[in-house]
């Protein structure tokens, strides 16, 4: 048994800087002690002997993984076996465990003569106690956990843990080695696992498919992944498909449409397709099955040995990559039928195939006959050791899939260079002295991030990242593409590799830069606010898996995955109502305050500080909200990065507060829009009341508004109530639904005082400034609204208020017949902004492309 | 012009009661006028003078999209172009549209020729202003909104109101006359296609699938359809893959994979593709492009009817489907070049291509040459109505597809034939009395539902039917299957055709019912509570298209949207932390108060009322969360009606109340494992305080604790204080997450007052007992926060309070020690419950499966 843990640092070979023409093209190698990647030569075929040491590993870990689900007492079957020694609650699963193990049975051997680093991907997650069972036979197990131990003890806390109180979960989980994937939801085998080999050329990740997980909708679209891997400068995904035939309750559809359509379909996916069956009622040797499953692999590993191989010599046409297609009993070797109903080969066999196992001797009978027809008297030794001929199946070191550095992206992972990004700081001679596209601005500075980084660094985007305003990057890299080029007339920015991985599909993008991350990169994904909810389940597992690693200390640290949220809800013009949802903050914000931040940056300067505080994260999700709209600038970098440091700030220079006494009213404002509104609200009534005090405060950081107890940023009750007040008027102009900010607040003292206004699902297809007064977030409106919560005001201001309602009629019926904003709201500027903060004519021209 | 309106109550046939052997092979036909489905005989190939009118039709259509996009005034160009008639804003997508167009006018031939009864899907939503003009030129457009005329000043206001304000928005939306299918979100056509022909067995579905839409997941599998749809029972989809290449900013996958590849993969789809191009530099006479795509389209049409006919005769095998792959220009019949660079044919095309036509001559001469090059003094009359050879190309009445009566689904809506669920009820001797797994008791309702309903309701389900205990269905039903079948021995409940849809994607099932309902029939969707985060986005845009529907009086009210989430956060002793997510509840309410409905039935009985309620509403999304596992039922069935039609109420069985006066303490309960815990607390409560006056409320309507001026189904103030009064502690256990019960109160007089315990994301794998522990929603837990927050007990109850911690300690360790739950906790019934009470042995057994 080796005994190089799991978590030592991997001898990494430092990437030599860009000095490819553009960055996209180099990438490390060499991150796994011994290997040799993409060997074919000297690759001899396994004799007998071989392979039936491959059969009992397997034998041993389909033993190891039945008596995870089963027993309790008894372990290694020295007794007879009794009631008691079955859990009295059964649950896991069992129907794909057995080719799980095959296909790692077989891994190991190809692994261990061609010394190919490898990823181990289980789509088929249920099969959480094969992957537990393969990597205690690795020995990484009791490497990890030192309790497991190789001996009969250790098989007993191994099988006792599983899927038990204080235990380990049924799935593969970030508590198995070994593995990136969470076993929970489906549908991202094949994302997660091209997310891993983009800029990792010497890895193959054999990603097994599950044929139920092939139904989602993520999974399917996912195959076309091989249509943005580089042959050369990325590593290979193996995809094979476990067509075991069922899910829990059902057939699954591949495997009844007929070899020759699912054949069809996979050459369609662009892959070349390898057939491998074992019947239900095969009577096949097992030798013999073996034989055949092994000499179809070597060949699979021949023939992407020869597609590197020509790669690497200049071509750059698209391979049919090979994949396999692993057509084997569910729940194989389990027992053909339980109370006289077939049961490998079927769903039965899906989860706990005797459920039933303590309730009467013949079922424990069953159980037994099954745990002893993999002979388990062979496969350990007196002490219950693994005997030592088996478990040098295994691989030596990282070279284990269970212990591949790969696995726990942490150890891999780099800083990033990042370019100080004050050289690229608007200029802000007065508050809205000067205007500029938040997003595009963020762009001229990544371009500098991929130039530093070009090895680790990428942007996903579903056909948005331009969109978005990001382009400027292309100055520096291309889009990866490895379809058809049809030449630059309407190619712009498309290679066979860059930086930029884009496909319309949230999902594709998410599930890459999952995968990109949790093998020690960094990224960040663009999109539109509002179809960003199409992943709020994979941001819900992506989260549950930060929040639990937090907590396996041999987890290492990965970067956080950062969102940038543009073409948001307030800046629909083309787009209407279908586009509006600023939803995905609430969504957000359920998870564990430990691993979630939201930030609204209300402007250029802003966004840049906050971005590369991001990208220098670990373990976040970072949800950042910005406008892609000429919008005004707000505060000079010096001034942006102490409010950025601070998350919100209460800005003197655009209130009328009087120092040492309390303001009157507080107007707060988070996002860019209602930071506009904010202040030409200010604006009015520093000119229509300049004796009324007004608090103005910008809000970045949006969790500071929660209290210190619930969330890491959030201010003390002291601290808020010192800015917000205890007993005034706070109206607070948001970027979302509204209840958030009350549901953030709801224990400060001063709540009771506070009035929201946000998006209230009121669009409509009209003009920016109609959008805000649609719901109330106007600055006609906030001027009402703080006459209303006055007391001083109120009545005495009836000539005002009916002003503003006058005014907002005024700009509804302007828009309603020009088809644009009131000149007077439009050409709306800071006082003092001066001639520099004119919008450009075209400022509301284009809108949100989609 | 016909002058049939397109909100006649169509002729509908009565269908005939299911004489058929099992439900499912029963459906309406004829449910439009004239109809003459399937028909491939005496239909005549068109000549010279058809293809000519037919073109003319298409030109007129494109006019009027482009006009749309770009004219405010001199809608007929009668004058020459002047910068003035141009839009000041230039909003909405031009790219698709032409492609759209066509194929409308051809279809509209083949209607003609075969009274096809047509719905016309177009998933690149994007070409809103293609369906727009189309249902101008069949004149329902001016039938649904009286104002937009057939004549110069109608083609005005047609122009005008597109993309502005208070006018349509750029899409496809529930304001175009013959649509079910939002054109915001993609991914959904094909889904939404076969939604609508499933017990429609004389409906075609036209379904254009953009191929940028393709590349999303849910389009992705959605193509696996073809193996759930019946060829006798159900209609006819035809999917249209609009091959036009290009995205927002790049090219499209399935346009640069090559053609052989591409028919693999459709092949491998199932389908049967017939492929038609035109390429971008193509200089063929448009009548002989004309001719080859009607050819073609008769031909599909003709292999359809033989399907069709074959099916009828009895043969059941699933046919390959025919489709159509449509390799057009992007942007087609546009400008080729704009300011030297190539538009049409290129991603340029995508939205607006001369975003800049007011800004100089040559641009505007750009648009005018355009707009003129589609000949419109040929197409419109003096007045400017569209010339009536042209307008006669479309079908008569409802064989428009824009007056199709399938589009609007209110029309066709027959109410359900429900059973009276008391007859379902359970025994409830006392409270407590007895246990059932409360789903299970409601499928058993549900196989009436569906005896009753043979062709007009379906279950959907991600292979989770069965697991969420509804299998009672399966004694009257199956599940439809057009895949192949293995046999009975292990194809349990699958027929061809059958009332239960099972396919493992959240999208797919969630597609599929929308589909149905938006066509007039009424479902279900069983999910996992967890993993129907996956199909937020969808329910946000199903929501959005009910609100907006709300306020078009020609849309007729749908049958509500249905879920039944089970498998819930509570009880995943199996699945662990993957699998718990209270959080879709969250998600829904943001959304308009007029659509959202959230119920958490506490037991079979209260489940069933509910439930009846639900199947009875329209235009909701009805949220239901229930368990399946066994549980105390807690109200015998006129109590359950009576607490179910009040949405919550005092429990005063369960309190320790003292008539008259306040009660010290509130204990609430929302969910059917707080329900428990709150009812295992209320009991310690009443035997270690005797005195303590203990209120009891189980909420059934979540929304009921909203504001009445927040949502139709809130409480006054009044009635909220008047339950939960305005200054005594309220301990509330809930569902999901804390927040969101603060949410929903935080207007309360006694705000102050509650303290909420719920779901915080502090899930592993374990017992259900000790999974509230680790919520601290558990009744020792309850206790504790009474003790704390009740002013008269406190200190002088530090005994009890250690006692119930030590109770917490002792179960947590009996936990881990056994693998199952402490005794006391797992058979403590409620004092009274008696025998009756005892629960089965297995309860805790089996968890939740997937």
């Amino acid at each position: 048994m080796t005994t190089v843990p799991a978590t030592t640092p991997p001898e990494t070979t430092t990437p030599s800087p860009a000095d490819a023409a553009r960055p996209g093209h180099a990438a490390p190698s060499g991150t796994v002690r011994g290997a040799t990647p993409w060997t074919a030569t000297g690759v001899t075929r396994p004799d007998d002997q071989e392979l039936a040491r491959l059969d009992a590993w397997w034998r041993a870990a389909n033993y190891l993984s039945v008596g995870q689900i089963y027993l309790l007492g008894n372990p290694l079957l020295r007794e007879p076996l009794t009631r008691d020694h079955v859990k009295p609650r059964l649950l896991g699963h069992w129907g794909t465990t057995p080719g799980l193990t095959f296909l790692y049975a077989h891994l190991n051997r190809a692994i261990s003569a061609r010394r190919q680093p490898t990823l181990y991907l289980t789509g088929p997650g249920h099969g959480g106690p094969g992957l537990v069972a393969s990597a205690y036979l690795d020995g990484t197990y009791s490497e990890t956990y030192s309790d497991i131990t190789q001996d009969t003890e250790g098989v007993k806390r191994l099988f006792r843990q599983f899927s038990f109180p204080g235990g380990i979960p049924s799935h593969v989980a970030p508590e198995t080695p070994g593995s990136i994937h969470e076993g929970g939801e489906l549908g991202y085998a094949l994302s997660h696992a091209y997310g891993a080999v983009f800029d990792n050329p010497d890895l193959m990740v054999a990603a097994v498919v599950g044929d139920g997980e092939a139904e989602t909708g993520p999974l399917a679209t996912s195959w076309h992944s091989n249509k943005f891997v580089n042959p050369a400068h990325d590593g290979v995904v193996l995809p094979i498909l476990h067509l075991n035939g069922y899910k829990i309750a059902n057939p699954t559809v591949l495997a009844r449409i007929g070899q020759d359509e699912l054949g069809a379909l996979l050459t369609g996916y662009g892959h070349k397709p390898y057939f491998f069956e074992v019947p239900d009622d095969s009577d096949e040797p097992p030798l013999v099955t073996h034989r055949r499953f092994a000499g179809l692999l070597d060949e699979v590993l021949d023939d992407i040995a020869a597609i590197k191989e020509r790669a690497a010599a200049g071509d750059d046409t698209r391979p049919a990559w090979p994949m396999i297609v692993f057509r084997t009993p569910k729940g194989w070797t389990g027992p053909a039928e339980i109370d006289g109903k077939k049961t490998t080969g079927s769903w039965r066999a899906h989860q706990v195939p005797l459920a039933n196992a303590r309730d009467t001797e013949e079922h424990l009978r069953v159980l037994e006959r099954w745990l002893r027809s993999y002979r388990p008297e062979e496969l350990f030794d007196d002490d219950g050791a693994v005997r030592s001929e088996i478990a040098d199946l295994a691989p030596p070191g990282e070279l284990r899939m269970s212990a591949t550095p790969y696995a726990n992206g942490g150890v891999l992972l780099r800083d990033l260079r990042l370019p100080d990004f004050r050289d690229w700081a608007v200029d802000v001679p007065a508050p809205g002295g000067s205007t500029a596209e938040a997003t595009r601005v963020l762009g001229q500075w990544l371009t500098e991030v991929i130039r530093h980084n070009p090895d680790n660094f990428r942007i996903f985007g579903p056909d948005e990242v331009a969109s978005n305003r990001l382009q400027a990057v292309y100055d520096v890299t291309d889009k990866q593409w490895d379809a058809e080029l049809y030449g630059p007339e309407v190619d712009e920015h498309l290679a066979r590799a860059g930086r930029v991985m884009e496909m319309l599909s949230e999902h594709q993008c998410q599930g890459w830069l999952e995968g990109y991350l949790l093998t020690g990169r960094h990224g960040l994904l663009t999109s539109y606010e509002a179809f960003i909810h199409i992943v709020d389940s994979m941001f819900n597992q992506h989260a549950k898996w930060l929040k639990v690693t937090n907590h396996i200390p041999w987890r290492r640290p990965i970067a956080s995955l950062n969102y940038l949220l543009s073409s948001h809800v307030w800046r629909q013009d083309h787009n209407g109502f279908s586009h509006q949802d600023p939803g995905f903050i609430d969504h957000v914000v359920n998870k564990k305050a430990e691993i979630v931040r939201v930030y609204l940056p209300p402007d250029a300067n802003t966004l840049l500080s906050t971005y590369d505080h991001c990208l220098r994260g670990r373990q976040y999700v970072n949800v950042v909200v910005a406008g892609k709209q000429p919008t005004p600038n707000w505060l000079p970098m010096d001034q942006a990065i102490e409010h950025c440091t601070r998350g919100l700030g209460i800005w003197e220079w655009a209130g009328t507060e009087v120092p040492g006494t309390k303001p009157d009213v507080v107007l707060a404002a988070a996002g860019d829009v209602p930071t506009l509104e904010v202040l030409a609200a200010a604006d009015i009534l520093r000119n229509e009341l300049p004796d009324l005090k007004v608090r103005v405060i910008n809000v970045v950081d949006l969790m500071r508004l929660q209290d210190s107890t619930e969330h890491p940023h959030g201010l003390t009750h002291a601290e808020f109530d010192g800015l917000f007040t205890d007993d005034r008027p706070i109206i607070f102009a948001y970027h979302g639904y509204p209840w958030l900010i009350h549901r953030l607040t709801y224990r400060r003292t001063g709540h009771g005082n506070l009035h929201v206004r946000g998006y209230k699902e009121e669009g409509t297809t009209t003009t920016p400034f109609d959008m805000v007064m649609l719901n109330d977030l106007d600055r006609y409106h906030l001027v009402i609204d703080v006459i209303d919560r006055v007391p001083s005001l109120g009545s005495s201001q009836a000539g005002l208020r009916q002003r503003m309602q006058d005014a907002r009629l005024r700009a509804r019926a302007w828009t309603r017949e020009h088809g644009e904003d009131l000149p007077e709201v439009r050409d709306w500027v800071w006082p003092g902004a001066g001639a520099a903060a004119e919008l450009p004519a075209t400022a509301d021209t284009g809108g949100d492309n989609e």
